[in-house]
């Protein structure tokens, strides 16, 4: 077993290599390359060959040969964690970075009512369901270590996120991308995607389980009103400081347009207020990375400059870490019968929330029956928002980790059916999308290959 | 004392922003940005502030009170080692990875006799008065830890290296490269480079020190027929491999051209090939990660795609963490006065050895006393690849730590003085670099009205 600086290169190449495999594999079936990081995570890590004892990435402190080994660090003797967990943690920043800085404010202001509404009901009909179906395993102990409200209100909040890409990409493939429908679908899921983050960070500030023994500042982060002040007080930050790096921005771009200065600059910035969101404000590290990207992107030549710049150290290294160590650290064995009931009703409410309530929504302000199976369809996709919802819910304490069977179920499922029911719906669709440029502030994700 | 993931994210952005300020404080006074690099790490970490009980980044068990605290993970109860090593390990692995993507094998092969022989004598010249200043030191114990030739050697060897990046910026400032002295004197510095790789496989290899209860294959390793015998089996398997690596990515070049496939699959070999032969045949892991650089510097359109890509990772996250880190590293507790001593003759044998040794063979090759100057201070210049050398001695535990002030100071002299010498050699020098024949324009006729 080889571990330390060199066996994890090592590990490295093992994910750049098999990530980008079973990628290409997943596009070759339809299904989001970060699906095939997964399975890639799956078949490196312990997970599956584990099993027999054996794996190419492993952990140190465990029984199974692997031929490389993960040397596991002790914080204060109970929360380890390894350098993957450092690269994989980069590598959601980045995503989340990425995110912020392709939101175009001014397209978002422009959004119609319609999306809106639309958007609205994505995110709370889901939301609503998944706490209620969680209840049941909540209220009769059914599952070790999900015995809080809060907690099935997280699992709700796994299920608000929208895949915007997944549904853009069938949008273009039918040439219906610029209709009325089109247009008005992708807009909702952007804006559902700004509400859910906001929901997110607010989530995951409450539902952070705190030591009992907190004092002073801890104390008073634990406190739900407190935590609200500190969400709070956070955005105020975040945008005082925010004002001011547009301006440093708009300033440098004006010295040294396109020079390197200024991505390294926005990378710090952001690796900064993914620290201060976390560790002082108590907010989500991603929620501190998505708003700096968010307030890079207010001054439009240096954002597209460091997004593409971005881009290389995500796609190259980082973001395919981040998904094969989701893979990586899953295992089966606190897999029980209760948890795969869980699953089932979690997919089943995550493909249907969203149809019927943005569907609902459609119909309700004059839309036919087929206008309403688009805009339910295409908000159902999910993708990578939701896997890292996920992730940050198990990393903070607030699910058990065997959670995330049920996310990459939902992004299996929805990810085969969208394009085939979107397709379905499109049928006999009469609006030609008219001849002109498409939309620009599209979310992109790792999904090109 | 902030630690773990997200104290190392903050650390990130705390080098990220040190290294790029200083970086070009050390422009600004012509001097290469890598020292500014070194001072910014002297200044967030431990070495200077350190002595008053505060520093920005620190280690986890140390005394020192720092702002972020770098965990530090226990190989085997003895070597550790911190997240921050493993992307300064990445660091080196990508700069030595650009220096292969970026050697043309078509040029070395028409370098000139007198280039040759000026390298030949830059290597040997330097290599011998390195380990003759040594010796008087190792032979008395006068520094501790320091007590075995080889040691003296591998001193030896840091002062091979040159740096070809501050004599070209220096030529071409004066109009000069392309003169016949200005050609001859680059060529030589690469060829320098390259046997300088060479001679410190070798060097490390047989100074690394090894376990005296090794056993089968480590002692195998740890005779010194042994090791030559791994090292001659790098190299065929490294270039048996870099066959197939070369068709493949021939191949792929067509299918797919300049998809980002290949970077991917670059680096991924890149990093194999460092852990291979660092682990495996007990090579250092940076001759792995040049080797496979030249490998892939053998398909032209992938290698400069490559090399692109790379260069985004190097510049902004991994290439400043690297220097950073030696100076965050450093600490000058150990500093003795022999030490300091020895760094004195050291950097004087490195500045003259260079241009006498190199001045001589130019010389003795019927040029003029003004060509001979120019060859010998322009091989004078040391860069990044001297701080790489010196690492990698520290790392594998050959010399001791303290001995990269000696490398710093060199790297100060040199950067300093090449530049004035040069020019005052220069001064006078009749030869006009050639002018790039324009097409004549036609004479006007007389015809025109």
């Amino acid at each position: 077993m080889f571990n330390g600086v060199l066996g994890f290169v090592m590990a490295l190449a093992i994910i750049m290599i098999s990530t980008k495999l079973c990628g290409m594999l997943a596009r070759r079936f339809g299904l989001p390359q970060v699906l095939g990081y997964i399975v890639a995570g799956l078949l490196v890590g312990p997970a599956i060959f584990g099993m027999f004892g054996v794996s190419l990435i492993g952990f140190g402190e465990s029984n199974v040969n692997s031929f490389v080994a993960l040397d596991e660090f002790s914080l204060d003797g109970h929360d380890n964690f390894t350098v993957l967990d450092v690269f994989s943690k980069i590598g959601v920043i980045l995503i989340m970075f990425s995110a912020g800085l392709e939101t175009n404010m001014e397209d978002l202001k422009k959004t119609g009512l319609i999306a809106t509404l639309i958007a609205i009901a994505g995110v709370s009909i889901p939301l609503i369901l998944g706490l209620l179906i969680s209840i049941p395993f909540i209220a009769n102990g059914l599952i070790a270590g999900f015995d809080n409200v809060i907690q099935g209100v997280f699992v709700g909040t796994i299920l608000t996120a929208t895949s915007v890409a997944i549904t853009v990409s069938v949008l273009k493939e039918l040439g219906k991308i610029n209709t009325r429908i089109g247009t008005t679908v992708v807009s909702a899921a952007i804006i559902d995607d700004v509400i859910g983050m906001v929901v997110l960070s607010v989530v995951t500030s409450l539902g952070t389980p705190v030591a009992s023994d907190a004092t002073g500042f801890e104390w008073f982060k634990s406190q739900w009103w407190g935590t609200v002040i500190m969400i709070i007080a956070f955005f105020v930050v975040a945008i005082g400081a925010g004002i001011g790096i547009h301006y440093l921005f708009k300033w440098m771009d004006r010295q040294w347009p396109n020079h390197h200065r200024l991505p390294i600059l926005g990378l710090a910035i952001c690796f900064s207020y993914s620290f201060l969101a976390e560790k002082i404000f108590g907010v989500a590290d991603i929620t501190g990375a998505y708003r700096a990207g968010v307030i890079i992107a207010t001054v439009k030549r240096p954002a597209v400059y460091t997004e593409e710049r971005i881009e290389v150290n995500n796609y190259m290294i980082f973001g395919p870490v981040f998904f094969a160590s989701i893979g990586i650290n899953m295992n089966f064995e606190g897999l029980t019968g209760w948890i795969i009931l869980l699953s089932i009703l979690f997919v089943l409410v995550g493909l249907l929330g969203k149809i019927i309530g943005c569907g609902v929504v459609v119909k309700a302000n004059k839309g036919s029956l087929r206008e309403a199976a688009i805009a339910g369809i295409g908000m159902m996709a999910r993708g990578e928002v939701a896997l890292i919802v996920t992730n940050k819910g198990m990393e903070a304490g607030i699910i058990p980790g065997d959670f995330m069977i049920m996310t990459v179920l939902l992004i299996l499922f929805s990810s085969l059916l969208t394009p085939i029911l979107l397709k379905k719906a499109f049928n006999g669709h009469t609006e030609q999308a008219p001849e002109i440029k498409e939309p620009e502030a599209v979310p992109a994700t790792a999904n090109e290959e």
